[in-house]
């Protein structure tokens, strides 16, 4: 199973009427910081302030109406629930999201706002799979994975696609990588359109699976990621991982000390609001810069969904 | 004297190769809460992070060559000055910047981070002006007021202006107001383009001058505002005033209270950073929506100009 740029052309058709078509935002000063030309792709500006979206509102609109009609299930404590609530609102069909109990309490009302019926769950893996299996037997909704699909990979892929189309040619396309449907969904945007360039995944150094998957040639976990960037914590899925592997993805990391100043940059320079997850990009972009010196790179900001009341840790 | 909209179009195109287009952002949660279709351009994300460029940046490029070359002059704590001074070295020329000598370390280091010469002197406005005065005497330099210049109110229409080129006619246009430098701008270009909508001026309620001068059809001085706007505490110069009678200026008034819930909101669902100043335009909306019900609105989005060490107000 793989994805192909035509799947890709196809989501970005299906989701045209409910995403966002976001900016693409420049920066002299960090242009200058870097000696490279960058086209930032704001998915922060997306709707549920992620590019989660895309990726959640292809799925549902793929759906047949048959299919569609008894809804949609998937496990996430994060962005993919609230994207997948509401790409299910879009089409009016219901949504289920199995959470751990121990999920912060904005979150669940955040999913609960966009439609979606919460189901607490144990917090471990297991339970989440389990007790998806039990809801996706007892409503016959489908199960929608936050990145081991192909459809959400297509989705996600859309946001490159649109950076390439509004830009063009790139030497380089950063992206932050986790369970690998926005960097798998990016190489295959960028290996269409710039099959020359370098597709480079951005992670966290406590959390570095994908750059261990890609070192051994085969799919690495870590059962106990640490980092603060609690978007990219997850393992690479194999089909994600097939496709990195395709595209000879270069994984860089980074510390976390390095993503928070990329971050209070980023919020000063600017003057968007982006996550922790998100500042890995930039903070690959700062301790690489030789890499890209003179290059024209193209950066996906993946969201900016962040809790201003745990604010302190971006104090200097 | 005033400024017509061909003083206008001639700014745009004057300041075109050196200022950004900025984006025009929407947001669905904010268009719920106020039930109105509102269009935000969103000047935070200009060149010094403030609208300041666009009018600095045209009062620079409207000097004769002879004017230019010993360069030019303006006293002020904030945007402008880094405006000027990013102005001038577009230009080449020489930027002599006044400042108190209690200004903030950043500020001082962001305006000779641009070029300018800094210039401290006591803490009055008495002391400004005759610095600034003896600054220009000795240098012959050209002195650029911050608001009460023509110059620089065309130079500040041009952000109204590329919004309502981009997303046509609206009802109403809201800006904040403080010297009245982007908001007599604004009505200059709204007058022109859409004159029956109405133009609005978000001011605190701390430093209400210019909601006072309209009120008494004379223009009234505040000796000590109290706001935490910092960007608002200047009075209406003589020329914007009769530019906002002429055009019917309404002015809404906003607490801090409410303009920092505002930024709150903005900084969370938009996730884009604005200042205080320029949260009142939101505030505004918020405050008096059933002005707006149904309306399209058009926001000048003034500027993102924050001390991030000095973000606990932002706590709830």
């Amino acid at each position: 199973m793989s994805v192909s740029i035509d799947q890709v052309w196809a989501a970005a058709e299906r989701i045209a009427p409910h995403a966002h078509r976001t900016p693409v935002l420049r920066s002299r000063s960090l242009e200058q910081m870097v000696g490279a030309e960058i086209h930032f792709k704001a998915e922060n500006l997306q709707r549920v302030g992620a590019f989660k979206f895309r990726g959640a509102c292809n799925a549902v609109w793929s759906l047949s109406d048959g299919e569609a009609q008894r809804g949609v299930v998937t496990h996430s404590s994060g962005n993919h629930g609230q994207a997948l609530a509401l790409a299910a609102r879009s089409r009016g069909i219901p949504a289920y999201v199995v959470m751990p109990e121990d999920t912060a309490k904005p979150k669940l009302a955040a999913v609960r706002a966009y439609g979606a019926e919460t189901i607490l769950c144990a917090p471990s893996l297991a339970a989440r799979e389990q007790i998806s299996a039990e809801v996706q037997q007892r409503t016959g909704a489908q199960m929608i994975h936050p990145y081991a699909d192909a459809r959400i990979i297509a989705g996600q892929a859309t946001a490159a696609l649109e950076l390439l189309r509004e830009v063009g040619r790139v030497d380089s396309l950063i992206a932050p990588v986790s369970g690998g449907g926005l960097l798998a969904g990016s190489a295959v945007s960028l290996g269409a359109l710039c099959p020359n360039a370098q597709i480079i995944g951005a992670e966290p150094e406590g959390a570095n699976d994908a750059w261990q998957s890609m070192e051994r040639g085969e799919r690495v976990e870590i059962a106990a990621p640490n980092t603060i960037c609690d978007g990219l914590r997850a393992n690479l899925g194999a089909i994600n991982f097939e496709i990195l592997k395709h595209h000879q993805a270069r994984i860089l990391t980074v510390c976390d000390a390095e993503s928070v100043a990329a971050l209070r940059l980023v919020w000063e320079r600017m003057k968007i609001i982006i996550e922790p997850s998100c500042a890995t990009v930039v903070a690959v972009l700062l301790r690489y810069r030789e890499q890209f010196a003179g290059q024209r790179v193209g950066v996906i900001f993946s969201g900016g969904n962040i809790d201003l009341d745990a604010l302190p840790w971006v104090k200097g």
